[in-house]
């Protein structure tokens, strides 16, 4: 692949449509975080294939910005290409809108695919061009001029989820979203995030890798619900179900026309902060915009009770799974050849084997020695490293089942013999995890109040993970799902800021990465629950859905307070009641020894 | 003072002018925190006179919110009135604007005056009135209207504050706001918070009891600068040294025909969230509003070198004056007779002799007993209390010196004997001060990342205290400065999550009141530092302003860690070291004692 000249093809195709900067975003149509290979544009230009980063081309440069998870695996990525590495957030690095606004002089035309760019992103930017004059062209998808072999939109057969393991009706969901639209004066939701739209109407597909959601757009209207998405992929009995729910299903492409010719002076609810520029154009002139996120982000992130037992039941299996693995790797480990293709590939085999198990919910990460210090690696062929003793194997993998979601990681020693400082880190690291899923406060926190409890062991010893502490974790749905995390620094966007509410599930997972060296990471899901009310408020905390034992042979006991011994105890014992019925009697045996109180 | 009947004098104004709900907030023109007397409109019509509050009367309704800070006093003011109290925050209690939104039908008029509401208030009103077809009517003084012995206007004589006191000169500051101007492409900045006027043009008055500002509108363009303000308030040289730095004077009330001029097509940067609604209905047509919080709120935040190393040493006035106080107190307890008020005197009379004093920064409060438990208690000759030993008196207090402004809060055992249960909640109380004041965190958080590290020792016995753990505070202006504070919600307003930088000064108070018992709270300022750059980035911390000792009779070290020990006597070290040579021998014996090591 070279991807000089695919460069040089791209600025010969910006100078034919007056384009003097080109932005290539990693998005699709949908602003999802992961995308099918039709929409890896940004992949194709740069060869950069981490999960987040933008590229700009100009007449004379080229850029591509990503996050502290992928410097050094884009640093690498990047080695000839031309295209120079800004390290997002870093001090002194400029931003990728202060690059556009300070590069770009009146009546010079910034150029995109309207498709691929959420429609507050352009208004923002159009803000700035008032300014400076410069100016935007929308309508240009120059990389789909010269991506000869540019893969086909994925469009895979659609299933319905049951009511057993949605726990609530199409019917009841739609009933919920109309009560608000009719309270926020709304006719119409436009509603273009695929994972809402599979939440809303308990649909899963498999349109993006090991992200079940089905590639569409859905309007819902006072009278009319309207699906746009490839009609084949709804086969059998599927599209009279919906049908009954008042879904019609319309092709993908159409939602365009559709919006553009609904009727004059209504109210469209939307997100613009979610819905593209293409959608915002099609907006017909005399319709009013309600600029709000979708009510269905915050209902989908509180499981309800169907939900969060069903998830219970999936963490068993997934731990069971995860629990054989280890202890099958600790079996193993010396006595034969093992990489980390190979444990990825044993994972997969052991947790397959799971009852209502559909896929991964992301491609393992197996980081061996130095590869686990880069936040989001993936093992190829080419970089397959072989698992030696007295290291460190970093394993971050997940599930999805009927019952749900699972994401889960572990750092393993590979030998015996752990060094006093990968012990320091590493009890860091589980004092963090374990301190975090003790809070207990009052209702009315967000992850920012939280975040600093799982840093703090790290900050204290002036280091730091250079990625979010958790994420929201969807039911059979994406591994990401906002809005509940935890991170230190408040977002801009309203709609990631979320209130922790009985029944969400969040990853806990403080990290250290030592460059050349190693990286340990720490993950449980947790899930959100009520504690006492008293006279001052509702009391809230977390109990852990993850069932896997943390590694006794890193761990340093003296570093930890008598609270923290106590939490340790307590989480391997739980570990031991609910998975050692899962496993043989080996395993068992092994499993009681890992779980034993420090 | 009849309430009753100022509201159907209220009522009869409102049928007079077809006003279906009236709207009475606590601002005046300038969005400040405290008002002048003039603007009391929501005591008048009320009878509650905590500094937070907001009417709406109806035609068959009145209404009163106000926050836990104040949910007991109102109860008290608001008997007998007829007016309904709405306790703001408290679940199940209607929000002020759902209030409004669903008790105005279609056509119906929400009156207000325009000049004491914040343009972004009024925007947000009007969107949901969209909706349900109700109305406004911005130009309506109707509580003036009734006031017959309203007070005048208060422009109190201006002072310049000098370099040496300042840092930075006031051509700097507005060569400063200018730049930050063009960069965003502004022509003009239209800026009437109070303090920062008072800050840009390094001027302060006594407009604002306890507040040292200037009654005034400030507009900034790129040739000139306009002050609106009394203009006799402005004598001898100050107004030849203020148009040195290109400011001309004009009258107070002028502004509004002054921002009707600005030339067609000009930009105006300003902050709907502080600029009132008659600023904004007086902006030329064609004309374009820069939304944005003023630069000055954080500039004015991040103390310079020379406003802290003075600010250090109005820190030591203080806290000798403090000392010298608790010392008098503890040694005079039962032998005089003690009331509220006889402390706050004597508290003043000795602040008073510190070199350079000004006057109180708030009115002091002292709440011996079950008056501690009224957040924002405020003794008066009727409610008075004699302080009896064996209970706990709670005083929160502060004073402007030309080197800055304090704030501290002791709770200070009246006699000799403190119940387990006092010593339980102090030393709770006590930790969360102490460990916020330690904290170590990585630059981006925002005080929202750190409350809970206050909030904790009390969260974990189910209890909380119902206001934020500190707010930032201004250099000889106003005691409640955003953008920096502690709280654990994050506020809608992106002008008050700032990040920390070094040079902010926050309160840091936590507090427990056990209502009908008594009140604690601890309240130090903080300053915010740097702390070590490591490759994770840079670290920061905080230290200590205020130095006056914690009470150790109230202290039960067992529920301490040895960490929070050696917070503790460290801090105590540091407070007889510096505040020692201040005292006479038998004082500085005293202190020696009240600091010695747990």
């Amino acid at each position: 692949m070279d991807i000089q000249q695919r460069i040089r093809q791209l600025r010969n195709c910006m100078k034919e449509n007056g384009i003097d900067m080109y932005y290539i975003p990693s998005n699709d149509f949908h602003n999802s975080e992961y995308t099918g290979d039709y929409f890896k544009c940004r992949e194709f230009i740069s060869g950069f294939d981490g999960s987040a980063g933008t590229v700009i081309v100009t007449m004379d440069e080229a850029g591509l910005w990503t996050d502290g998870r992928y410097f050094i695996q884009a640093e690498k990525q990047l080695e000839g290409s031309g295209i120079k590495l800004y390290k997002s957030g870093m001090e002194g690095v400029i931003k990728i809108k202060d690059y556009i606004v300070e590069n770009l002089g009146k009546n010079q035309v910034l150029g995109f695919d309207g498709r691929v760019v959420p429609a507050a992103w352009t208004e923002d930017i159009l803000e700035s061009f008032e300014i400076t004059g410069a100016k935007i062209n929308s309508s240009l998808d120059l990389i789909g001029r010269i991506w000869k072999e540019r893969p086909p939109l994925r469009q895979k057969p659609v299933m319905l989820l049951d009511i057993c393991y949605a726990g609530e009706t199409r019917e009841d969901k739609i009933a919920r979203i109309r009560e608000h639209m009719k309270k926020c004066g709304a006719d119409y939701h436009i509603i273009t995030t695929l994972d809402d739209i599979a939440w809303i109407l308990n649909i899963r597909g498999d349109d993006i890798h090991c992200n079940p959601v089905v590639l569409s757009y859905l309007i819902i209207g006072m009278e009319d619900i309207v699906l746009f998405a490839k009609q084949d992929a709804f086969t059998g009995i599927i599209p009279g179900i919906l049908a009954k729910a008042g879904v019609s299903i319309k092709d993908y492409n159409s939602i365009y026309s559709y919006i553009r010719n609904l009727e004059y002076g209504c109210k469209i609810m939307l997100d613009k902060n979610t819905v593209n520029q293409s959608v915002a154009d099609n907006i017909p002139d005399k319709a009013r915009i309600l600029d709000m996120v979708n009510p269905s982000v915050l209902w989908k992130a509180v499981k309800n009770n169907i939900e969060t037992s069903n998830i219970k039941e999936a963490h068993i299996k997934d731990g069971a799974a995860v629990t054989k693995f280890i202890y099958w790797f600790k079996k193993n480990m010396g006595k034969i050849p093992m990489s980390e293709l190979s444990v990825t590939k044993k994972i997969e085999e052991i947790r397959s084997r799971g009852e209502n198990y559909i896929g991964q919910s992301f491609d393992t990460i197996a980081g061996f020695g130095s590869h686990g210090a880069i936040v989001h690696y993936s093992a190829t062929p080419a970089t397959d490293a072989s698992i030696e003793p007295d290291n460190l194997l970093l394993i971050d993998t997940g599930g999805h089942y009927l019952e749900g979601t699972t994401d889960i990681t572990r750092t393993i020693l590979t030998g015996k013999h752990a060094t006093e400082e990968q012990k320091k880190y590493y009890t860091a690291v589980l004092r963090g995890n374990l301190n975090l899923c003790d809070a207990h406060f009052l209702y009315g926190c967000s992850g920012v109040s939280l975040d600093y409890i799982a840093r703090k062991p790290l900050w204290d010893m002036g280091c730091d993970y250079n990625h979010g502490t958790g994420h929201g974790v969807g039911y059979l749905l994406n591994v990401h799902e906002p809005p509940n995390s935890f991170r230190f620094r408040i977002l801009p966007y309203p709609g990631e800021n979320a209130v922790f509410d009985e029944g969400m599930v969040t990853s806990d997972e403080p990290g250290i990465y030592i460059e050349g060296k190693y990286g340990i990471r720490l993950e449980n899901l947790i899930l959100c629950v009520k504690r006492e009310k008293t006279q001052y408020g509702q009391f809230m905390g977390f109990e852990p859905l993850t069932l896997v034992p943390f590694d006794r042979d890193l761990i340093n006991a003296d570093l930890m307070d008598e609270k923290e011994k106590e939490l340790l105890n307590n989480y391997h014992k739980k570990v031991y009641d609910e998975i050692s019925p899962y496993l043989d009697s080996e395993e068992a045996e092994w499993l009681e020894k890992a779980c034993a109180a420090i």
